[in-house]
């Protein structure tokens, strides 16, 4: 089955964003084995969308578009796959009612223009929207097969899961292996320096980094399940040290679960993250079964007065150091009463640095009932690379600890 | 003149990179006042190539592609311009000459096969690639023009600013006026049904929305100077209550701005959001001259230890109420000896709603010398969503506060 991509948006034309949305949708369908034949993007304008479907549906089955569902004058998705198949609209009553629930949810009536997101032809196939408004559309004609999902990704990936990949599967793919495993600690091109034995070795198993920020999720997969088995048992021995997990939970879910499985709990004392570790501890719904509290310690003042960091320490070394590093994770974790204190400290830019300390220079400690271990980096990237490098590290440096214990 | 993007390469199709020369091209267009008509990305296939140059250019005058410049047998585009226009390659011997030179600097000889690299109509313009070893091509015909440029955006972009946009910008653009203006603390389908009549009303003029979590930004465009002027004074008078500026920084940025002219300091005091408030700030880089430091306090107990919060506030009212959020905010700004102090205490779920106290209930405050001020929201959305919210949300009444000063 031949599929094409489709996003409609000026902000995409424009420049103005980049999106995911194609990466993510062509990784899943690859896993299943089918064939993404290209991608298009396309402005808010009803005459492109149709070009556009009629260019794709002359090389493929499929389209899945993003895009252009919300409620404004502006999103024009349906209204062009309504004119592209010459089909009447009709409002879905049972839609109509769901997008009004949603927003009784958080008290407020659903304005009228909402409605026109319940406009379908009669014999479309309706695909629940269960964390936005825009209900997504799956409509087939003289065997072709529009697709069209909402552009958010938190609202199009778990509809394109749920609904649009089982009813593309029922039309019968080839069963494919699959083994996925997410790196931290190791920067792209030495974790493909290290593995490129297996490129050559395994013909038949596609091995496939995506990388981001402080991390890279390698997909492998395999017709052949015994390859499949051979090469990611060498991939794990290769690259043993940096694998955190697969790739279906943010390093922040393990580390928090690993915490529980431990009993153990965490605080935090942050300076240059200012807050952006205890941020994304928050994020994970159990947190507060080890989470108490933190600290962002961002003056001097604020690191002796509440962390009992020494005045001496940041006179002779600077706040930007090994010890004080060491005595703000110490004292996060004395204050709070905590089984692990863990402190941040650095120079994110793009000022304040020197040739002693330059920018990017970021300690990290943890600190726990046996001892303070004290981590030294030197990041590099713009003020908030710098900090997200800093926060995804100490998660991996946790989660090494934890996972060891 | 119109202008279509296109870039060639398996790896972009198959999900397993996602390119930024859309957007980098994009972006350099449209500051020329140049229209990006579309993106298209497509596999390394010289008849998908064609095709897509054919479908192209019945939109546009000009396209430029990336990708496929390279000297392996899947390299493609150079072949598929002349196919596509019809017109004999020859070698360009004085190319072959700086590609062995090319080799030379680093100690290496030419391969055989990148003698391909030095192929091109006789009547193309050669663009020199000063980072590799793919020079571009700027082939017209028939008023068509197609511009070949290597993938690796370092090689790209130099060559697109310095020899494919003159050459564009000489063959002269029409003038396009432009307003943007960042709206918070409204929804998108309430913005667009308040401006509504506008785009009736002003249709040589571009009204478009670009809406994220907690913000829009409106971009107005035309290339009448008047009409854009009433347009925009018009769009004000309606929005202004939610206008925040235009869209060149962010929010935080704008009131780390409005702290140093007023010579305030700030604190926070955060539960649900969790340290994402004083994140954003310390993200800006002027942040100490207004920021000290913060409190994480997700368990009642750190809200009484650090912040003062009484025990029977917590216990007659629980966290999520007015009377806490009012003593965390009135409470950090006394500890911390800020001038302002802020507090955030909510239910981002996914579980803990009650009837009384539903998922997304939000109270936030801000206190300041002379008072403190409590507001209650619901939002909508999934965990990190609602944290999200509440934090764009607080940075809108913070702006809005300083703004009126």
């Amino acid at each position: 089955m031949r599929v094409s991509l489709l996003a409609v948006g000026n902000e995409v034309v424009t420049g103005k964003i980049i999106g995911t949305n194609f990466r993510d949708i062509s990784m899943r369908l690859r896993a299943l084995d089918l064939e993404v034949v290209e991608h298009i993007s396309v402005r808010d304008c009803i005459n492109e969308i149709k070009d556009a479907y009629s260019y794709a549906f002359k090389k493929c089955d499929v389209i899945i578009c993003t895009g252009g569902l919300g409620p404004t004058v502006d999103d024009l998705t349906r209204e062009a796959l309504a004119e592209y198949f010459n089909v009447d609209m009709v409002i879905n009553q049972g839609i109509v009612d769901d997008i009004v629930l949603y927003f009784k949810k958080t008290d407020r009536d659903m304005p009228e223009n909402n409605k026109k997101q319940a406009m379908f032809p009669i014999d479309a196939i309706v695909i629940p929207n269960h964390n936005g408004t825009a209900p997504g559309v799956i409509y087939t004609k003289d065997n072709k097969t529009l697709v069209l999902l909402p552009g958010p990704p938190k609202e199009m990936i778990p509809m394109l899961e749920e609904s649009v990949i089982p009813k593309l599967k029922k039309k019968g793919v080839n069963k494919i292996y699959k083994k996925t495993y997410q790196l931290m600690g190791i920067g792209e091109s030495h974790a493909e320096r290290l593995i490129k034995d297996l490129y050559d070795k395994f013909n038949n198993t596609e091995i496939a980094p995506y990388a981001s920020v402080g991390k890279i999720d390698y997909i492998l997969q395999s017709k052949n399940e015994e390859e499949l088995e051979e090469a990611s048992n060498l991939f794990e021995n290769i690259l043993n040290e940096y694998i955190v997990g697969s790739i279906d939970k943010n390093i922040e879910d393990k580390v928090v679960e690993l915490l529980i499985q431990n009993d153990l709990t965490i605080s935090t004392a942050e300076s240059c993250t200012g807050g952006m570790i205890a941020s994304k501890i928050v994020n994970v719904p159990n947190a507060s079964k080890v989470f108490k509290e933190s600290f962002v310690t961002y003056s001097n003042e604020s690191k002796t007065k509440r962390l009992g960091v020494r005045e001496k320490s940041l006179e002779k070394y600077g706040a930007v150091s090994e010890v004080v590093a060491k005595e703000m994770a110490e004292g996060v974790k004395k204050v709070t009463n905590s089984s692990i204190g863990i402190s941040v400290t650095g120079i994110a830019g793009p000022t304040g640095g020197t040739k002693e300390k330059p920018i990017g220079l970021v300690y990290m400690a943890i600190s726990d009932e046996n001892d303070t271990k004290v981590y030294r980096n030197i990041f590099s990237g713009n003020r908030n690379k710098v900090r997200l490098r800093a926060t995804q590290l100490m998660y991996y440096y946790l989660y090494k600890k934890l996972y060891e214990k």
